[in-house]
């Protein structure tokens, strides 16, 4: 019996909570978990379908995208999972999706301006765009040039990735994190929600102003503060 | 056994209706129910997903909120809840959700026109966006302020709160009421609605003119007025 | 047992499908089913929820909308199901909804250009909205006059009701009607859909030419000509 | 026992997969499959509702659109798919159907621009949109043309059909093919999604940028391409 069988539980169930949350169709998308003491990663095989998904066909391969265990080929964006693994220690899970609003705003673009406090209970900040990648990048390692891409637009920002837990690709699409696999798609899910309504803000008013900062600061805090008192 | 035990499973019942109405994401928005004999009132655990939602996790707290009956810690926005059951009477449930359209509205920090008889069934005002916080009541006892903010919204509009069942807290999202708990879930879902057709009615005609007073007082009086006659 | 049972089911189905379609909320919108040899046709009572309808709730009244059986108050629009049914002699059924884009169309008072073979499958002009009622008939018989707004319409615009099976009442909503309460059900549902569809279509291009006549003609003729050539 | 039988199994699925996929509603659509070494093809019957649908009720008819098998008439579009069979030898099945965000952007007369990865992954184009007919086309063999205008707008745009396995119909509806039905039915419903996005995308911001050429090739070529390493 695989010493993995937890991980790729966990991979396999994050993987279909993706599917279930309507974040993805047919193959798009990919959600991975880590094992930071085993120095592996269990991630989405590439180009299986969410139905025919089991967990068994989860890949297990490490920070340097070799294949430890699994009969299948893992995700086409392995390298860029491998890349955040490496650089941010903090990281349990990663999810990749293809959800509408999201990509819309990726494909526009544009960061998604903090609107209000459903934005400001998750994260303080805009959600960042990153920049469409130069193409002697993309002719190069493309996937890991990803992961660098995030990692970049992070520090050149001057963005903390525990307090901002997810990224937009210009022109692709998101990835989000958190403490482990789940976290990583509740990530991708309040993304998706709070891309929505910043849309439909800027549609009803095109003058809407960013949140005021006495806010951010006052929703962030009752619930990741050192004194928040939000949940049990 | 609990004397609160029907109390909690209103509540309890309102809180899911809510969820299964699409109206709140995860642990989002929250429901209470007064009893005005006892003087209390019973409000979701906070931080509590909907599906893990149980009777028994309902808090009781009194109009100070105090817990009365409860393991769990009562919702963040017990306060606010407290301060509208004390200044309103009449009001046997509130609902508070980040229903997308509603929260869209408050974003745009605009009030929702009164455009046609689906809203006029319910109000005869467009339905009011308060301002948002000013700084130093966002820094004080905020959930506590988010209740004097609405009741000071209605004073100064001269609105009755029996005849504008809901307002939008800008930035933030909607607060409905009602006779009962499932009447306050009611409102959340008629504004969402009536949030949405707003927004589609401006996007096909940005000049669309408000509804004509005639037609409002009709389709209100219809309804609600001394020689109502619709319903059984 | 009565003898309008079998109008009764038909008439209980129909209002049923209307909220199965998505068309309506809580206790908006009705259906009718007329049986013109017995002069009274079958309705919605009015405010009842459709997850609490039966079919011994539908009412049977005549044209002049005095009950004829049963227990409970009827739609409070009867008086313009009868008008229709008195003036159109060749409608079956009768459906009224408050669907959200048909509501958006009529809020904004603009008929829905035929931009489309979905549109031209069902018919060849633009979808009409009535303007508002003028104050005096409005505070008079409201639901008789809504009746004779919409006959009016039609009369005034040249519009034949068979084929035109559909009609926006400015600020209001929509009316569809058919050769029976299922095609009436059938007719909103398109409605619905074409009203999407033009909506979204100005979104992306707002200088969007309506359908050639040509295409209107052909795919019309094909469905609902001489030779038509469309079904079984 | 029909020696078809295994072919109209195919049809019915992929007709079926349509309406599960919410791309169609009521007798909307239509979707086939060819037998190449037949010379035949399986297609939806004409008018029949989806929920009365059986595989017994598909027709088999030649390139001719000659019926071969069936007690029902054809799709009223089976000229169409009988033209593209005729003139792409390497298609297996095609689909039509009429999906919301297909219909408002081929009612707008406009292609779908190339905006990310989601629509790169599938083809290196923009959608195209085939112009509304010319009058004297419409007026004669009008399904029979309708094919014509679509392999006309490929050879004029000098677009493979192979790579590019979609069209959209100027104030039509989209059409779509692959190697077999369920492919063909799977492309209908990439379009619709990435048509949703192109039009979320020119709302959030209408100066947004095509993909650019190297990304382009790079997300075709990783699913496609020689070096191909998607999938198992």
């Amino acid at each position: 019996m695989s010493k993995y069988k937890e991980l790729k539980q966990q991979c396999y169930e994050a993987n279909m909570e993706l599917n279930a949350l309507n974040l993805v169709i047919y193959t798009f998308g990919n959600v991975s978990a880590v094992d930071r003491s085993a120095g592996v990663f269990a991630i989405k095989p590439s180009g299986v379908p969410y139905e025919a998904l089991r967990p068994g066909d989860i890949v297990i391969v490490d920070y340097d995208h070799n294949i430890v265990e699994g009969d299948k080929r893992p995700s086409s964006d392995t390298k860029t999972h491998a890349w955040l693994y490496k650089n941010w220690e903090k990281i349990g899970g990663i999810a990749h999706s293809h959800a509408t609003y999201s990509v819309a705003w990726a494909q526009a673009q544009r960061d998604i301006p903090i609107f209000g406090t459903t934005h400001a209970d998750h994260l303080t900040q805009d959600i960042p765009c990153a920049e469409p990648m130069r193409d002697d990048l993309i002719a190069g390692n493309y996937e890991h040039n990803t992961g660098i891409q995030i990692t970049d637009c992070f520090r050149e920002r001057g963005l903390n990735y525990q307090e901002v837990p997810m990224v937009l690709i210009g022109n692709h699409g998101p990835f989000t994190w958190g403490k482990d696999a789940a976290k990583a798609v509740y990530h991708s899910k309040v993304l998706e929600e709070v891309a929505r309504m910043a849309y439909l803000t800027l549609q009803i008013n095109p003058q809407a102003p960013r949140l005021k900062e006495a806010l951010i600061q006052k929703h962030y805090e009752r619930k990741h503060g050192k004194n928040a008192y939000y949940g049990q």
